[in-house]
């Protein structure tokens, strides 16, 4: 160590201790959420919303100290931020970025956005239990209006919407993603359309048999143990929709909801929710309440629960391993089903018009909608007024369905009531990313499909944590990708995954 | 309003808000510690720690700030502050009381009676474990000592024990506890002596059948809901050491152990932190987060918790309504056991080693001892490692036991290795002020057991909401019960009801 750097090293170690005092409320913050949404007693919400809001002010105000910008300011022309990829780099940039996002908004604006996010979630509730746009329309308009306030408060080089993203997707640039996701669609929409019209079609009726919900949450514990999961660092609870939460670097929470009469729904919820528990659990422990220790963005958290449900979870591999205890645990309502028809119809493709509840190709599809909708909002291309013809107009072509009613359609989710623009195709980045990283670490490891029909998911569960876990915020998801594929973002893996499987199930090859 | 008054309410404004706000972190920290007692994964635990120390640490910086005591400065000599029995005067007089507490302590003393805590409570555990007190007396002696200075530096009229028993019990004085505690051993003594020499005994083995814990939970759930518990304001849940803690004005959680093989474990538990539990959903709505809306000590706490536990619950007449959907629940084994036995088997009186599993009678002889010794050990009266011998010699004399270990002798409570002593005799005034309490009620309200024999609580929880709960913290414990019942802090109502209970049960009379 130079004596130069003496001063730096002190510098930094007090930037990371007020990160992790910042990390301390913060993953208070979070149990209060989890346990919200899980185990609040009905009366107590209106005193748990004062606490995570005061709570939030405090950590608003912690991060905003001026004393932050002051450590950030001596670091940023030192050493140690030399190399942004270097741990100590890392941090410095990471916080840096942090910082500017957070002391860049006018209070007066943090502040009438946190007001109408909460006002408009409550009116987007009413409005959509009355089937009734007109009752939304306002509180939406006024959060188009804010948004662009906040980009522009941000600000962007290219459009509006690249602020926006980059909250979510750090780095991430609207006319890249937008490159991607249309040649995305122009291979979907065909492939969607040669599925529906070959007209096969798998028998469904076995899924909505009895399973047992002891039984389901018995098996799904086994198959996220299965995966890597570690419970000694974990839990899994009940909830209406399905999340994963982090309270701290050994306690992070899944989250399913049980259908009895509906055998997916939990199954694959819990191994989504287990692939972001995978990434929680992989970051390094030694980093924790730093940037270093945290998860990239939001399309690479959605990569890992996609792999780990899709990828992994709906192949035909993991169910040559997994079928015959399911068919043990369920012998009710499994013992006269081959494989091949369970397999099939767990992988059901069928244009429908619920987002959330779309299987793995058209998923996709739902998100175009909203990815051109809200850019189109947010540059004044399309007035509010018009969403719910503009919304019909693009499921007709995409999806070639109509919803009979808005709350079905335009209001069927929650992210724009909430203020959340810019959100939404990271969840068919995290898609992308999946196939690209799975196809990369299939390159290194050798064929997957051996491995899983042996209940080995041990080699993969490493690569990932080695390769996507561990670097934390080191490198932009974009950075990531490339350096992990060799390749920068591109839809083709996740098609040719998409064509392969289907083609076989569907009979399309 | 005069207008001398006007500046005065603006900083009672302050006051309030700035008490709220440290109730909103209060409250964050218990449910901290609920998870970490019921729900944390394992491997959470370090990291829980973290959270609930710096919280701690928040929480004690907010609550000595210099700008409290101004505000009280400004208000103690004005109008609002004159009854010292009004809402205003009770949150300015105990906010008072609190930051003086607070504030006398120097910064040393507070992070070495915490430090010392932390490590007694771990030492304790492994010398209690290994039988063997020399491994705890270092711990123990240095925990005395800094008692000794907390007493000090809090300041007292007569006897250092004033100091630390006012933490608890606020206003309590040891010379007035001490004469009510030596009057009812006095009396108990020769009671628990007759009652052993008179021969009776109940058939135990009724109450070792097989209790399926499901069915427990459920008759649990229906027992505490029948007292007037709200569990749309709270929750049930299984821990190991059963406890009722409060995250908040509608969110009161109690928790209980089910033993299959020993029924009266986990419904006595609820019974009694379901009487904690209606002290806290009794408090007052409007004063949440003020001293108004707080429980007034642990005595108080206690005295609702036995009261329901014992008084309502072990009664012969709150069973003749419940056995018949007991003997229902629990068919197998309990269908050829007549009430009578039922009743008798949970009311057995029997001398034994262990407090927490004392039974209704000898459980203050227990407190008794301790408290006894942890007077004489802070006025240096008993050596530290002469602590031994004198358990044994005051459990011979008051119980007539002797226990073989030290390990389920004077090691078997974590209290003195936590650093809480003054605590154990808030036990005693507890079961005291419930008898006391339950007795004057019965006066207002008429005869309880042909309420309970129909079922009917709601007259009693309803009498102690009003005389009990909502008052907060407006009179100190002896003050509450003096103008509840018009008498001073007795004995006597205890005695009688245990007279007269146990006379009848075990043929006294």
């Amino acid at each position: 160590m130079t004596t130069a750097s003496q001063p730096n090293s002190a510098t930094f170690n007090l930037l990371c201790s007020h990160a992790r005092e910042v990390a301390l409320l913060r993953s208070t913050q979070s149990l209060l959420e989890w346990d919200e949404r899980t185990k609040l007693p009905p009366a107590g919400g209106e005193y748990r919303a004062e606490q995570v809001s005061y709570l939030a002010g405090l950590i608003h105000r912690r991060q905003t100290e001026p004393i932050v910008g002051e450590y950030l300011h001596q670091l940023l022309e030192g050493p140690l931020a030399t190399d942004r990829h270097s741990d100590t780099g890392a941090v410095i940039h990471n916080l840096k970025r942090d910082y500017d996002q957070k002391t860049k908004l006018p209070q007066s604006l943090v502040e009438e956005l946190a007001r109408t996010s909460v006002l408009g979630q409550q009116v987007w509730a009413q409005a959509r239990k009355a089937n009734d746009f007109s009752q939304f329309q306002p509180l939406l308009q006024r959060t188009i209006e804010l948004k662009q306030q906040e980009a522009a408060a941000l600000g962007f080089d290219d459009v509006p919407y690249d602020a926006l993203l980059d909250q979510f997707e750090p780095g991430a640039k609207t006319a890249e993603v937008r490159q991607v996701l249309v040649e995305l669609r122009e291979q979907l929409v065909p492939l969607v359309a040669a599925i529906v019209d070959g007209g096969r079609r798998p028998n469904m009726d076995i899924l909505r048999r009895h399973y047992p919900t002891a039984t389901q949450e018995k098996f799904g514990l086994q198959v996220a143990t299965a995966i890597g999961f570690d419970f000694n660092a974990g839990r899994l609870d009940v909830t209406h929709h399905p999340f994963c939460s982090t309270s701290g670097p050994c306690d992070v929470r899944l989250t399913t909801h049980y259908y009895e009469d509906f055998f997916p729904s939990a199954l694959f919820s819990i191994l989504h929710e287990a692939g972001h528990g995978l990434y929680e659990q992989g970051l390094r422990a030694d980093q924790v309440g730093l940037p270093t220790g945290e998860a990239v963005s939001l399309g690479v958290h959605e990569s890992q629960s996609r792999l780990w449900e899709n990828l992994v979870g709906r192949s035909q591999a993991f169910w040559q391993h997994f079928y015959p205890q399911l068919q043990q645990s369920f012998g009710e309502a499994l013992s006269d089903v081959p494989l091949e028809d369970f397999y099939f119809a767990i992988n059901d493709v069928r244009p429908s018009l619920i987002r959330i509840e779309a299987d793995e190709a058209t998923y996709n599809l739902h998100i175009m909608v909203r990815f051109e909708l809200e850019q189109a909002l947010l540059m004044d291309e399309l007035r509010v007024a018009d969403l719910p013809g503009a919304w019909h107009e693009k499921y007709q072509q995409y999806l070639g369905v109509r919803s009979p009613t808005d709350a079905d359609g335009v209001m069927q989710d929650v992210h724009w009531s909430a203020g959340l623009v810019g959100y939404f195709p990271t969840y068919t980045l995290g898609n992308i990313y999946a196939s690209q990283l799975f196809e990369r670490a299939e390159q290194e490891l050798g064929d997957f499909a051996t491995m899983f029909r042996r209940g080995d998911f041990r080699p993969l569960r490493d690569w990932l944590r080695i390769h996507v876990h561990e670097p934390g915020r080191r490198y932009a998801p974009s950075q990531l990708v490339q350096r992990v594929t060799g390749e920068g973002i591109s839809h083709e893996p996740l098609m040719r995954h998409l064509r392969h499987k289907f083609g076989l199930l569907y009979g399309l090859v």
